[in-house]
């Protein structure tokens, strides 16, 4: 998985390995006490929700000592709650702390209404993304109980050559990040995912000439996915909206209309709010 | 506003202060180092996304040069941002990690496809709620831009007994939970808001009896909003359904009878992913 950028390499790392259900690099066990504590929370993720006192001893690579010492002040603040099963989860005072990052909750909020009459309107899956060094992170994923199934989650990341949002989001990123992404080869999740970087290159050209981006089965064979970005009332590319509908079913034309209009109203909204 | 239970009272009193707003509660600055870390975190609130270093301080109730010490790991990590206008903000890492809360957002992602099935066939406001002690907390706000506007956001909280999910959530909890949340005269939010301690008990056994809780105007002149509860498998009342229209579109039956299928539906799929 590609991976470079603004973050620590070892914060990209430890997320993209978290993401994909291994452990997280084992880092030494001498670093200053916030970190430390930064490291028991990065050793949850999205498959390992749950963890025992030895799993996170194991996955932040910590001594079991320092983490149970730790433990008493996370579960006091509810960084960390227990499990009834036994074990520990992220609680959920984090949970409301985090909802104030602007990044994160504040555009989804700002972009929620629109994205919800979009949903309603095509009773499809609509998504709303950012970009973080070379991978995307999903904002909001809307979808009835009779739309496509999805591999995205709120909150998960992927690769960002796979979906349309991803395309979008490389197509407006600098040079630097553009050749971060490309410098590796991307999983294959389908015989369609593209993975030629110099196809890719000419992919994101395209992206930025017509304004929307197409996934065509390239995460999964079921679905077909359109996205457009989301400005910054300065002009920079914030956020990517998509649609992802089953493959066959919409023309990518039809989709880029609907998806458009809707990154348009949540590009308005953002100017309104902030001027 | 009512405060008591399970978590510190110190962490519950500077979610309440923040989220309305005003500074929590000045601590000492001599205590752990992650206790400060997390007094650091807990001094942004809604209404404070940017603060300032002295911000920070004055708001975390921590020596400026302790915050700026700190400061240094919780960017590198990403728990915080540097704001484009100067200032810091909470950072995308913590909201995703935050996300994986299975109290927050697990619970709302098992939950999302019924309540925005529910949202799409009313296009109105439909939301998921928990209790933190005597407060609730939302975990989701779905409306289109046309629904009547609510004072809700997710990751947001409110006293129990003015909304309907609050009142659901605090009808089936433990007694000195209940105790605790009468024995505080709630905020007047409207001339309709239930304040008396008798009066409130009487509508948290109605709402055991009937299974559905209303709020007519009681948070806004412009609101109805009617609740039923989410159960765990084990027959734990584990959140809130609302649906929460205009005061007068709509009778509370017929709202109590769509926000019951969705919250049996819920019900049904937590039971289904965890047996």
């Amino acid at each position: 998985m590609p991976r470079t950028g603004h973050r620590p390499a070892s914060a990209a790392a430890s997320t993209a390995a978290a993401e994909a259900g291994r452990a997280p690099a084992v880092r030494t066990g001498t670093g200053p006490v916030i970190g430390r504590a930064l490291q028991i929370l990065g050793a949850f993720s999205a498959q390992h929700a749950r963890l025992s006192l030895s799993d996170l001893a194991r996955r932040s690579g910590l001594p079991v000592s320092t983490v149970h010492r730790m433990l008493g002040e996370l579960l006091a603040w509810g960084a960390l709650e227990r499990d009834p099963r036994g074990g520990y989860r992220i609680g959920l005072r984090l949970w409301e702390v985090g909802s104030l990052a602007p990044r994160g909750q504040g555009l989804r909020q700002s972009a929620l209404p629109y994205l919800e009459d979009l949903c309603q309107s095509t009773r499809e899956n609509v998504q709303l993304a950012v970009r973080e060094d070379t991978e995307i992170v999903f904002l909001e994923c809307l979808g009835g109980s009779n739309a496509v199934p999805t591999m995205t989650r709120v909150g998960g990341r992927l690769d960002s050559t796979a979906t349309s949002a991803g395309l979008v989001l490389l197509a407006h990123a600098p040079a630097h990040v553009q050749d971060a992404a490309l410098s590796v080869v991307p999983p294959a999740h389908t015989p369609f995912t593209l993975r030629d970087p110099l196809r890719l290159r000419r992919v994101l050209a395209q992206v930025r000439a017509c304004g929307y981006a197409v996934s065509d089965r390239q995460l999964s064979l079921e679905t077909l996915s359109v996205a457009t970005p989301v400005l910054s009332p300065a002009g920079e590319v914030l956020a990517a909206v998509s649609l992802v509908v089953r493959h066959g079913s919409m023309s990518t034309g039809a989709l880029a209309d609907l998806v458009r209009s809707t990154s348009h109203a949540v590009s308005r909204a953002l100017h309104t709010s902030t001027s």
